[in-house]
This record gives structure tokens, sequence and C-alpha cells, in this order.
């Protein structure tokens, strides 16, 4: 039986997302059942990623979709971000997938929007086998805590800082 | 034009060839021309990588395929990596690719089977629309200051640490 880790990407660098996504596509060649999760809403719809996991059969769900987590009003933000996370604990509870991503998530739970010791529950009850990655910057204590690996992804230089947009095909 | 960056995944934590399958996976969506050249030989042949790359339509070739670099013989080491890093200035130089991802080539940097200038210069020549990834621990400095976007994965947790195995899906 395999052991299903919990994976962790926060810091403040680029690749956390990027790094998710690279284990949903080797996840999806070894015939893993995938979801990824975004709790952040993304500029445009026609992402490189969405072609590409519509290719690799792997399931891309934005529950960010409508709302942008800036309303100014944090009872709406706690109920809307409430219902987000209903469909991710259902999605990890369904036995359907092998990996489950949580994309930014953390920043949800960092803002105070999600209950910390809600979802840390819901991943000490997952299934043994299921991988469940929680990507995002100011990941909880109490997430690292539970979780099986931990990588802080760090800038060290970043083209934006230099003027430099971003670019079609690396950033989205 | 689009402005072609030169993107360095370093540190001592996970992540950094998965986060570059990401941008291949995400650059493959916008139909972009990508490779990667692997400097380091992976146990195994059938990666789940390798297959979703090949849906995907990207280029995956393995420099290290018949040599480990753990030869003990440094002059032996030097002719395999000089001979890899050929086929790597022909891939950057064709004109064919929008993204090459050089993997693990910071390791035979870093260890001096690589000559650092040879490298940057090459880097510096390429045509101005290419994207360039290079990843691998221990980035030189000559490196990163020609990079525009580095990033440090920082191992902060571990599971082989706690006598958990490499698992089928995620680390291949």
């Amino acid at each position: 039986m395999q052991k299903g880790l919990i994976i962790v990407h926060t810091g403040n660098g680029k690749g956390k997302t990027t790094a998710a996504l690279g284990l949903l596509m080797r996840a999806a060649g070894q015939n893993f059942k995938c979801v990824m999760l975004q709790f952040i809403k993304r500029k445009g719809s026609h992402y490189g990623e969405h072609m590409s996991a519509a290719k690799l059969g792997i399931e891309l769900l934005s529950l960010g979709d409508g709302f942008t987590w800036d309303t100014k009003n944090p009872e709406q933000d706690r109920r809307t971000a409430a219902e987000a996370w209903k469909i991710c604990a259902e999605k990890i509870n369904s036995g359907v997938y092998d990996l489950v991503v949580l994309d930014e998530i953390n920043v949800a739970l960092s803002l105070g929007m999600l209950d910390v010791e809600n979802v840390a529950e819901v991943l000490r009850q997952k299934s043994p086998e299921l991988h469940v990655v929680l990507t995002g910057r100011d990941a909880p204590e109490a997430i690292i805590e539970i979780a099986d690996l931990v990588t802080e992804m760090r800038e060290i230089k970043h083209p934006f800082n230099q003027g430099i947009y971003a670019q079609r095909g690396i950033e989205f």
C-alpha cells in the first residue's frame, strides 16, 4: 500500500503552484486520478495549464470563480471560503482521487478566512493512500506540523522587479 | 515580442525539477515547442513524467543515459559533460524551441564538470525570445547573475527523514 503524503509548497517565491502542476503531470502519467482545486481566481481563462490538464485527464476546478477574496466584507469572505472548503473536503473524502491539490489554500488559512483546525482535522482523517498538496505563502504552523514534506520557495531574483511583465506560457 | 527568461530553480529542497515540469506543462498548453534535457540519469525508465510529456508533445531527452557522473574519473566526466552540453547548445541555438529546460545542469556546473563561462556565454547569446530553465542545487553565482528569475527551493521537512520511501506518481 502506498503512503499518501501531505505536501506543502510555501514561501514568497515562484514555483509553488507550478511545482504542484509538475506533481499532477507526473501523477497523471502514472494513471493517478487527480484534481486541482484553485482558491484564488486568476486573470483570463485560457491558461496553458488548463489546456494541458484537459489532455492529461486532470480536473482543474476554480473555487474562486465569481469571487476574489477582497470584498472588504470578512463575514462574506468567510462564508465563501467555507463553501469552497466544503467542496474540497468532499473531494478529499470521495474516495475517487489519488492526488488532490488545494492551490493557494494557505493564503485563505493565513488570512483567517478558513479555520485551520477544521482543515487539519480533515487532513488527519483522510484516506492513508491519498496524496494532498497545499500551496500558497504563509502556510500556518498547524499545517506544517501534520505535513510529511514541506518546501519553502524563496525568491532570490524576480523579473517583475526588473520591469519585465508576465510571459505567456510561463506565468499563465 | 516576448522576452525570453532565464529561470533558475536551485536549493536543497524538493520541487526544482517538478516546477520545471509544471512550466513545461503550462508552455505546452500554449503550444510552445518544449524540450527537457536531463543531466542526471534517474532510476527506472517508465516515469509518470515521460508518459505525460509524450501526450503533451514535450521532448524529454536523457543526457545521462549510459553514464552516472560518478566514474571517479574526472577527465572522463568532463568529456561526457562536454558532449552533453554540446547537445544542449545545439538545442538552444536551433531556433526550434520556445522553452529549453536544462535539468540538473547546476550540479554538473558546481562540480566543475562543465565550464560555467562557456554555458553563460551561450545563454547570453541565445535568441531573446527563448526561455531557458536551469535546475539543480548549488547554482553558480555566474548563472544567478545572468538569470532573470531565481527561486531557491528550501527543505523545511522531508519524508525520507521520517523513513517514508519515494512514492510512485509523486517522486517518479
